[in-house]
């Protein structure tokens, strides 16, 4: 007598949705059954959802920010200060930026931080891209988002020697106690680095 | 200034990786930028082993499970037991007890229990198929296992009658105590079933 399983067009729809991260075996059995025996599941919408944006969805030219067209949404809006430019890592950070609402210059993506361990170096980033743009769009500001480790330190103190001499002014986002957080919570660098980026009260 | 989100393409990924069962927001927030921004996602493997399942997947015409051709691995397997059948609600049911390896015969999936309240009746079950059966195949067993809940127990109680003039044992699945848990875990109902289900030791 044979082994029974699911047949084989189902164990590979497992597998493959195995492969989406977060979803263990549980799930993309769960997934795939919901899959096979929901009339109301439509999963053709989820395999078209996923093959067009597969295919629809590039990088902004200028920013590397998602897009459909040559430039983003960002980019090709006249409203936005075209004078402050925010560089950051990913452009997943571009959304949560954006979502903060503190910002409305434009936007470059670096499309990773200098990371010597996983040989990434300045010739793996938008970096010469990033220097044109300084040279290139009149900028009056640029504005470094990257992480607060020992990696992003690394990357924007590389950045910063090479746009020094371009006449811009170069700033970082701040460190200190995140929003809502108490001193006891905080770990020592983080409450050095809040301390000695205090600013003066304001009422 | 517009407000920026993900451009629609990625926003209607979203949404529909959204609907597949325990994926919230963030998940599916994780699992559209996986597809986008990963080289090795391959996403459009998983897009055709959705569609290719969708299409390739059908009930088997005998007994109600998965299967590629009409009918399934089970029921072509000329080496089961072809006396015992085994009456289940759901398709899935099936591989649930063929990974128990307790069962060597075949079976049947009702699609379903009876259930008044969420207006399944007979008539939406395969019922006048396993009449047909019960009838047609020469079977010495039927074995129920169904939910042992009130649902389980009603449908149970519809089909015995429906079977008991037709010369078959009827069976049912044993109630008792989960293996590997203690009494003081188990409900009332439970233990009272175990109780009134005692087998004779035997070493």
């Amino acid at each position: 007598m044979q082994r029974i399983d699911y047949p084989p067009l189902i164990q590979e729809l497992i597998r493959q949705l195995r492969r989406m991260p977060g979803i263990g075996p549980r799930s993309a059995e769960r997934i795939a059954l919901w899959i096979v025996q929901k009339k109301e599941a439509r999963p053709n919408e989820i395999a078209d959802a996923i093959s067009k944006t597969v295919s629809g969805i590039r990088s902004c030219v200028r920013c590397g920010f998602f897009s459909e067209a040559d430039q983003c949404a960002i980019c090709a809006d006249q409203g936005r200060d075209s004078s402050s430019l925010c560089v950051v890592e990913q452009p997943t950070d571009i959304l949560s930026l954006e979502r903060t609402g503190a910002f409305r210059g434009l936007y470059h993506a670096l499309g990773g931080r200098l990371s010597p361990l996983d040989h990434v170096g300045p010739e793996d980033l938008r970096i010469d891209a990033l220097l044109r743009r300084v040279q290139e769009e009149g900028l009056h500001e640029v504005i470094f988002a990257l992480s607060a480790d020992v990696e992003g330190e690394a990357t924007l103190s590389y950045l910063g020697d090479l746009l020094v001499r371009e006449g811009v002014v170069i700033t970082r986002l701040a460190q200190g106690l995140p929003a809502g957080s108490g001193l006891e919570t905080a770990d020592e660098l983080t409450l050095a680095r809040a301390f000695s980026g205090r600013t003066v009260f304001q009422r």
